[in-house]
């Protein structure tokens, strides 16, 4: 059977359910406008742990912990377990992993790693090669900045233009069976191509991004033949407010705009008053909007289509280093809320 | 449909083909004893770019087109790449993917990126959620050491113990359609568990990984009902000298000798005069001598059934820096060649 739509958009033929869903944030998240759709907010960033690293980690098994709880889905149940982070060699995602003992196939996606391992969950899940997938990302403002920008003790200046790395973690159970009274669904999925559009500065993620969120949108409009009104919202993760002011700029360029539904996750993370700049980042930024307010939106009703998509900047210290510019890519998922509870 | 048999492993119904492979290596490789299963060796391993990086980025990015020639699949009749490779954010396989243009999900599982890819790969292919997959993955000696050891101008002694980081580059291309005589085919998987035996010395990566090989290996053969003597070849990659010998034994132990068919990639690199102390490591060793040997012994009809093994050990510098033990982890994937060309 094929389940191919055009060369980058997939149909899924059984839909998988997300059965579970967990949010889990950082203090300043938990102050910000989307604090009542989080599950879990942590009272000090640092969770216990003796360093942020640890201190992620247990976010993130916490995120799974709970989505699982959610779900009804215990443990054992589950045959593969997907998902990434921001630090080097993945190390967030491979403690949590060896806590687990699930099966596990680890990403990399810079930010954009929460829809990745949505897509790849849905395929296993779909396909009949898993029955319980959990999907899930994480990212720390504190072990983000000193291992991309600056130690935090440096107290640097951050330019207009820098996002915050949200303290957040995100997970999905998806399954193959629903659960009694939950009923959302992965109907489609686009997978991105990398596109760079040049730029070279470490404090314009959005712009660098942009451009690729763009190519998936137009492409899975195109492939699915739909436009953005098939969708009660359309939710990118994490251009900020600059990327999301370019992005909302080149797809009226495109003719297809999309200004009634769309918004991002980045912009949405936290308010002017906490000095974030230009917005939210981080793979958990989107991966928590979208693990707890879009999923309990579904479940409320008051959402009944969404696009979500993660975006990621594959910058790397050495790239960066080197001169190179940041490459950016964009991976769309969508979910549909089935009938009444 | 259900393809999986027990909770780790996954048989194919539609059994995807190989249809091309190709393995780029570097000096010392091209030295070593398997040079005459190599598609390309390199003449320097700078390979004429200004940085060890992009010099790996090259590397992939041949080894990648190479596979593609070999299986006579146009560039833009891939839908998907998947792979990754050692360096920090995956920076060489997201610049190949810039360069393709091909739509890309990136994976991080250190050693085990290969088979990990292999898995996922298949996936989408039996399913009919791809019709082409590029799977790769990729290390270089000059970029590994600089980033998890020293720096090469420290020129620093290696105990005995210590592995080689392969320069080396492997890419298989699946599909769902055989090519004219081209008959390869992937026919079931094991997904691996995080296993850590509680090792912390960055320089006993074998001792680290076996106990995660031996595990995938015995659930492989559990959940398929199968026993070594099922496979021509068990072919592990990296763990090494000291790591091999650890498997044998381990298995021996658990009434599941490997003895006659098992060998590992790591092992198999290098001569011993070649001063790489217990074997070869990284990514792009074991991803080279399977796209490499494993494919061409095949169609050559040498080998009839092969267990191919990528292990990943899943250390980081800030993890090992904080005392943190070296997780390992294992994926197994099963080749078949069927009839003659």
């Amino acid at each position: 059977m094929n389940h191919q739509r055009g060369k980058q958009s997939i149909v899924f033929s059984n839909r998988p359910y997300v059965v579970g869903a967990a949010a889990v944030v950082g203090v300043k998240e938990g102050q910000g406008p989307q604090r009542k759709w989080f599950d879990f907010i942590l009272e000090d960033d640092i969770f216990g742990e003796k360093t942020w690293e640890k201190a992620e980690g247990k976010m993130l098994k916490k995120a799974i912990d709970l989505a699982l709880g959610d779900g009804r889905v215990p443990e054992k149940q589950v045959d593969l377990l997907l998902g990434g982070d921001l630090i080097n060699q993945l190390m967030i995602a491979n403690y949590a992993a060896r806590d687990l003992q699930i099966p596990f196939l680890g990403l990399y996606g810079a930010c954009s790693t929460m829809t990745e391992s949505l897509i790849m969950g849905s395929v296993f899940i779909d396909g009949g090669y898993a029955s319980n997938a959990v999907c899930a990302a994480s990212s720390h403002y504190c072990t983000a900045e000193r291992q991309f920008r600056m130690p935090l003790e440096h107290g640097n200046q951050r330019p207009p233009s820098a996002q915050w790395t949200a303290t957040a973690s995100g997970s999905m159970v998806l399954s193959g069976r629903r659960s009694p009274g939950r009923n959302i669904r992965i109907s489609a999925a686009t997978i991105g191509r990398v596109v760079d559009p040049g730029i070279k500065d470490v404090n314009q993620m959005g712009a660098a991004m942009a451009p690729a969120a763009v190519d998936t949108l137009l492409t899975h409009f195109r492939d699915m033949d739909r436009t953005p009104s098939d969708y009660d919202v359309i939710l990118s993760g994490d251009l900020g407010n600059i990327g999301k002011n370019i992005l909302i700029d080149m797809m009226e360029k495109q003719g297809c705009p999309v200004t009634e539904q769309y918004n991002d996750c980045g912009a949405l993370m936290y308010t002017d008053s906490q000095d974030v700049h230009s917005g939210g980042s981080g793979c958990g930024c989107s991966a928590s909007i979208f693990s707890g307010r879009v999923i309990k939106e579904m479940r409320q009703g008051t959402l009944r289509r969404a696009l979500i998509m993660s975006t990621g900047a594959l910058l790397s210290t050495i790239s960066s280093g080197q001169g190179e510019s940041i490459p950016g890519i964009a991976h769309a998922v969508v979910l549909e809320a089935e009938g009444g509870e």
